[in-house]
């Protein structure tokens, strides 16, 4: 056990992501897991790598760090998303023009809503980006041939009528990379499309994502595909591409977690890794690690620190 | 502002729960929070308090504390639940017997695998009790008229064909309570009712859970009724809850938050119930508490302070 | 290990702590925490049971737990304390009148600190409260003789001199339980006596803790006793209970620890009872619970469920 | 309060750590903090910045990150280290040829124990190396003149005597920067000056670290320096940095605080440092941030993003 090979390391201040990351290898705690992520993802992202899911819950995409997904979409890293509704709310909403604004920290929330602030935690967004959202979500519903759609559909007829750079759903259709909201309801997006299928005959229908992401395991089952999980934070996203391979019998080769959560309250979204392994979920062998830290810190490094 | 009124005092050993919380009121920290959130919860709960909300998410159900849930059905202090779909699920499988069983922390999971044993944190599930599960829904929903349904109209149907005293379905049928689950297919629940909908025409319409809530809140609006929302760990249900007051216009005038998630990483599940008064979901005025504690603790503590 | 002796148990809402707590036993995650430490301190507190410890870190005194503490040692579950220096000074100031006050939560710093007011994150001590404490202890150390004093017989001094029936320093010199402050230093109790030695010959001299504590260890090793630990937050009075039994050779039989922190970020604080059973300062057959939760809430329900 | 200059910018991945902490200033969470505190350092760290404190707790020189303290003093960011005993002990024992090593996370404590293998988390340290550090450590006292010390004054004969280029002892010496250990017997290296002491007349006086403190502080204050503090992890470091500006009524002009602890407990590991403005540790117009990270990911990119 008492291994040289498995020496802590002095590790060095260093101007360069990568040469910092790889030196956190050797430390401990959650540098030393930070390390350890970069390790797996590599091989993960390699050509003839894993064919790899991704989580999105928590509030990533508005908070900045939107540009870093579409990197990851874009180098061909990851094939699915799963997301919360929010995120893909707020990739919209962005691309529709709605800024976000940094608070001080002191402000007083009943003030916020006089103005017209909504906030998350140390930022708002204007209520008048989410009216300018819903105009121009309905231009774009109305473009949209009538018809019962799983998720993914309709965000990808979406995507390819968006023209921003920076979009998460742009990016994803032109990678051909599908994007899964299995709470869609439970988002203003969501709620947009609900009220515009009371006059139009464009609905969503829940089961049409099951289909598609067990169709997807099955298949990456039948040909020995190696697959791989980055889950941001949990949720519903967490749950759902982790139930997909439970029930296809496509247990992860490889995964990812980056949670501020714990494990000592039962919930999912703290739950180990390893825990997941006990349910068939993931492989026995896996190549797995959690890195408990805000993914706003731990994603961009991570993934600067592959830069290739 | 330092007046003796609010002076903090000796909270005392005692062997009432009541008087303990009661005295927890005029101390600092979690425990003053579990005791102002009795008095909250108190007058949402008197007659002529208010409408309430259940937010659902988290392992509560199988973790034992279904009978608290249960309870507080009976007692008529909640009208709507918004779950996961994971606890619904546990409340069917132990009204078909399944059992769980506590671990003593040291077994692997890889181990556990083997003996078809999956793992939720420090208790485990057999594998058996899925399988009884899996068929015993089957036969459920051979006696459902085919449809399309709101996973409320859905779980009223079942819970009115289960004789089960301590299940939250069963309960929430006799006490007329709706439970929506927005991420129905995010469970093995869901996926049964997939597969069962492949041969039979009886599916899940989130777009009706829509309907219901928000017809909910305009009725509640419309007759200036008093609204309550309990957040036992955030997630969809408490987004959901929430997005339904904030469409409505219908702003809560209670709301006691149990989570052990924190506001610094922007998350929803840890947001200050004070954020949401920027975004017009909780009223300026409201009465609000959030306790920062595992619900498996704060739950039967405040339920058990008002037993009335 | 699918054994039903262990299953979970549907736990009811109940009017008496010791009831809930007995219940919670057979639960998951905190609550079952709860239940499982009660077991233990029940075997802890009995008589002929543990030599016990108490290990004192955050701001437990001036929460207002100040009583619970008192409770546990005059029912003699307590023969040595180990403190922060902050817990002492505000169990003398307590006794020297001042008051805390609860805040409502909106108060600005900068206006709080015009108006004297100094913060612990929901109530307030005010600096007149700090000047009598002051005038106090310059009081109190000019009845005591000169000389150079291990922390714990300054206390013992001062709890002799001192009148207040909920006072800490009171109740541990009529059980003659000793209290140890290994940081005296670093509070505003040591600061005064630092102040004082400059123009008296009164000193604290920490090594006579460590004489104290250690020849404890060694005679409650020679006489086999059993040991046992509550540790209240981490800090300094963890390590400090655990080095001794580690330099002297006997690991502890029990240990129940309440924390906040956690594992994964390596600090002493949020360590595992197990992690220290690798360094020999916990028997590999110790009886062991770890309960995250805010000491506030987790304490009094603790003692309250073992009233007797 | 919508000033477009504080919208919220796509954040992009990048090879080089300056550039991507600096894009992190105007995110949001986690990630804006790291970019606040490098605006913040940067300014404390220049010529005629200000005069710093470090606050040294948890397990951050075992874990590889003594490297990076030793850089931060060569630098000459630093001018007083405040510290617990544990780093201070480790530092030596690196010194003096201990390793740590990794673990797999599979391990058993009461196995470690056995192969004299000391957890401390995911990596342990051998008992042989405690041995040596003994031997080193006495007969590092022999060559030191009897007399009655403040810990940095014994901490400083140490460091001149050690010849190890990564060790935070020699760096000091090297750089005059003081080292305060306040709760000095609350570590092994205090258990071993302890023991020597019962035979040789050498000794550890904390009345004389507040001298020195003290008395830097007034002296910082009638020559109107700016301060400032840099606290990893809370515990004794960060209550004696803090104490020491109150008790001087010189509070500190900067401050950055990295932590995984949180506010809500009630703690001063977890408290804001806001809340250190009502006590008048910190002034009211001070440079302040708090990192909500574990150390061992925040502290190297931070110091790495100021490379120069």
């Amino acid at each position: 056990m008492v291994n040289s090979d498995f020496s802590i390391r002095e590790l060095r201040a260093t101007k360069k992501v990568e040469e910092l990351v790889k030196g956190m290898r050797w430390t401990a705690f959650s540098a030393r897991r930070i390390g350890e992520a970069r390790e797996i993802l590599s091989e993960m992202v390699r050509p003839n790598g894993s064919f790899n899911f991704l989580g999105l819950a928590g509030a990533i995409v508005p908070s900045g760090l939107r540009s870093v997904i579409v990197n990851m979409i874009k180098k061909k890293w990851i094939s699915v998303i799963v997301s919360s509704g929010a995120n893909i709310t707020h990739d919209l909403s962005m691309t529709f023009g709605a800024k976000h604004f940094q608070l001080k920290g002191q402000e007083d929330d009943s003030y916020l809503k006089k103005r017209g602030l909504c906030r998350i935690y140390d930022f708002c967004a204007s209520n008048k980006g989410f009216v300018v959202l819903e105009r121009r979500i309905r231009n774009l519903l109305k473009k949209i041939p009538e018809g019962q759609y799983g998720s993914y559909e309709l965000l990808e007829m979406i995507g390819a009528r968006v023209r921003d750079e920076c979009s998460i759903l742009r990016a994803a259709h032109e990678a051909n990379v599908k994007i899964l909201v299995p709470a869609f309801t439970d988002s203003i997006l969501g709620l947009h499309v609900w009220m515009f299928s009371r006059f139009h005959s464009v609905k969503v229908d829940p089961f049409k994502d099951l289909n598609y992401i067990l169709d997807l395991q099955f298949e990456l089952k039948s040909r020995k595909a190696k697959t791989g999980a980055i889950i941001l934070g949990g949720g519903v996203p967490k749950n759902f591409i982790l139930q997909s391979s439970l029930f296809a019998g496509k247990p992860f080769d490889y995964a990812i977690q980056i949670t501020t959560d714990r494990p000592e309250f039962g919930g999912l979204s703290g739950a180990t890794l390893d825990e997941a392994k006990s349910w068939g979920k993931i492989s026995r062998n896996a190549k797995i690690c959690t890195i408990y830290c805000d993914a706003t810190i731990a994603l961009p490094i991570l993934v600067s620190s592959i830069q290739g």
